[in-house]
C-alpha cells in the first residue's frame, strides 16, 4: 500500500513533537518556529510536471509563478509576510536554457512584486521537471487553522473561479495583513484544492462543522467552482462578538456560519439543508 | 543546450544580488541571511534515485541519513549547526509505507543525535524517489569558501576514503564548531565531491592556487581516494600565523599550502611537481 499524503502527514505528525521551539508544527499552511527568540514561517511546497501542471497548458514563466505563489498564498493563510526564498528544481534534459530562465524570471517577478530575497537552491537533472519551493517569512500573530469557534463568521477574499491562474495573479498577502491587523480572525486557509474541501480542512482541524448559504457563494460559473481549485482566495473565520463585521462584508463575502462539530458540515438551498459531499475526504 | 549545475549557479548569482540582508548569497556552502537582526544559514539540497543513489545499493533508511547528512555536512563547512530541517519528499508508488518510514527514521536518527527540528514538509507521488532537505541554521561566525589566503595551511579533518558512507557517519558539525571557534580558519568547504574538486572549487572562490603534498594525502586506498567523494570531511585553510598550528597538525592531516592563482593547483611527488587534473573542471 502507498502512502498518501494524509498519512504522511498524519505519520509526521506523530514523529515531530511540538517542543519549546516548535510553535505550530505539522498540519496548517506553515509551521511556526522560534529562531534566537523571534517567530519563523516556515513552508515548503512541490510543484511538478504531470502532477501539478502540463507543459503543454502553460507558458515556463508562469510555472515558476505558480510554483512561487503557492507558496506565498500558505504564507498569506497564516498571516504571514515572505521573507527568503529557496528553489530547487528538477529540470528535465529537453529544457533548453533559455526556458529554464523563464521558469526563474517568474520566480524573480514575484520576489519584486512582495518584497522577498531568493537566496537559491540546488539543482538537478531529472525526467520530469519538478520546483520545490521553500520560504522562510515572518508574521507578527499566527492565524491557525484550527482555532475556528461556534457561530463565528466564514469568509471568503475573493470570487471564486474569477482568477484561473494567469499573469496577473495575486497571493492575497495584503488581504491578510490587513485582516489580521484590524479583525478579530479566529482561523484562516487558502484555496488550493476548492473552497468545499479546504472550508473541510479548516474544520476538522478546528473540530467544529459549517452551515453554507448556497445563495451567498459568490462563484463566477456557478457550483461547480465551489469544488474547483486553485483560487488561491483565503477561507477566514470572524469571532462572532467583532464590531466591524458590516466592513467585513463590504470588503469580502460572507457564506456562512462555523457550526458546532454534531451539526456537520452543510449547506443551505432554499431552506433545504444538504451534507456537503467531498470526493476523498471523508471525515464528515 | 541544457544547463549544467554551474551554469545555473552563475547564473542565479547575477540575478540574485547581494543585499543588506542577505550577507553570503548563492555560491558558498550555505546562504547567509539576516532575518529580524539574526543570521540565519539556509541550505538545501536534492537526493535523487538513480543520480545519488540505487535503490539496489542501499537501505531507505541510509536513503534518509544520507539526503539529511549531506546538508548537515554543508552547515559544518560554514561553522554553524543545524535548528530546524524539512524534506519534501517525492515518492514512487512502488515504495511501501514501511519504507517510506524507514527514509524518515533515517533524518529522525540525525535530528536525535544533532538536536534540530524536523518541521515537516510537502510530499507527491513521482516516477523515481527524490528527497529535497532544506535547513535553517545558525552560526557564530560564518566560515566561507572565498577568504583562503596566499601561505595559509591546508588541512583536512579525516582519512580520505575512510568512511563510505553507513549507519555510523558522521557529518563533522562538531569539529567545524571546534575549529571556527579556537583556531585562526581562513576558509573551509566540505567534501562531497572528492577532495580534489572541493579543494578546486574553494581556490577558485578564493582566487588562490595551492600545493598539495602526495605524501601527505591521507588516503586510505591510495591517490584514488584523492579524486573520490562523499567523504564529507571538511577541507580547512589556516591562517600562516595560527600559533597553534602544532596542536592542529596533532588532531588534523595537514597537506599542502595555499599559493598563488598564477602558480596553479599543483601536487608534489618526490619533488616533482604537477598539475591537479580534476575532470571537467577546466578553471586552472
Amino acid at each position: 500500500m502507498a502512502f498518501n499524503e494524509l498519512n504522511w502527514v498524519d505519520f509526521l505528525k506523530n514523529k515531530v513533537k511540538k517542543s519549546n521551539n516548535v510553535l505550530v508544527g505539522i498540519g496548517d499552511d506553515c509551521a511556526l518556529v522560534k529562531l534566537e527568540n523571534r517567530n519563523v514561517l516556515l513552508k515548503s511546497d512541490l510543484f511538478i510536471e504531470d502532477i501539478h501542471f502540463k507543459l503543454q497548458d502553460t507558458s515556463y514563466k508562469t510555472i515558476g509563478m505558480r510554483a512561487v505563489a503557492r507558496v506565498l498564498s500558505d504564507i498569506a493563510a497564516c498571516g504571514g509576510m515572505p521573507k527568503f526564498l529557496g528553489i530547487s528544481i528538477g529540470i528535465s534534459r529537453f529544457v533548453s536554457e533559455k526556458n529554464l530562465k523563464e521558469i526563474l524570471k517568474g520566480a524573480i517577478y514575484l520576489s519584486k512584486k512582495y518584497n522577498f530575497r531568493l537566496i537559491g537552491g540546488d539543482t538537478a537533472c531529472t525526467d520530469k521537471i519538478f520546483l520545490d519551493v521553500w520560504a522562510i517569512g515572518s508574521c507578527d500573530k499566527f492565524i491557525k487553522r484550527s482555532t475556528a469557534n461556534d457561530g463565528d463568521y466564514i469568509f471568503v477574499t475573493g470570487k471564486l473561479g474569477e482568477r484561473k491562474f494567469n499573469e496577473s495573479f495575486t497571493p492575497r498577502l495584503n488581504e491578510a495583513k490587513y485582516l489580521a491587523s484590524n479583525f478579530k480572525i479566529s482561523s484562516m486557509i487558502d484555496i488550493s484544492d476548492g473552497f468545499a474541501l479546504d472550508l473541510a480542512r479548516l474544520l476538522k482541524e478546528s473540530r467544529k462543522g459549517a452551515l453554507i448559504h448556497k445563495n451567498k457563494i459568490p462563484a463566477v460559473h456557478g457550483e461547480s467552482d465551489f469544488y474547483r481549485g486553485e483560487d488561491y482566495e483565503l477561507i477566514f473565520t470572524v469571532d462572532k462578538n467583532e464590531r466591524k463585521m458590516d466592513l467585513l462584508k463590504s470588503k469580502f463575502y460572507f457564506l456562512g456560519t462555523v457550526e458546532s462539530r454534531k451539526f456537520g458540515y452543510k449547506i443551505e438551498d432554499n431552506n433545504k439543508l444538504s451534507k456537503v459531499n467531498i470526493t476523498g475526504y471523508t471525515h464528515f
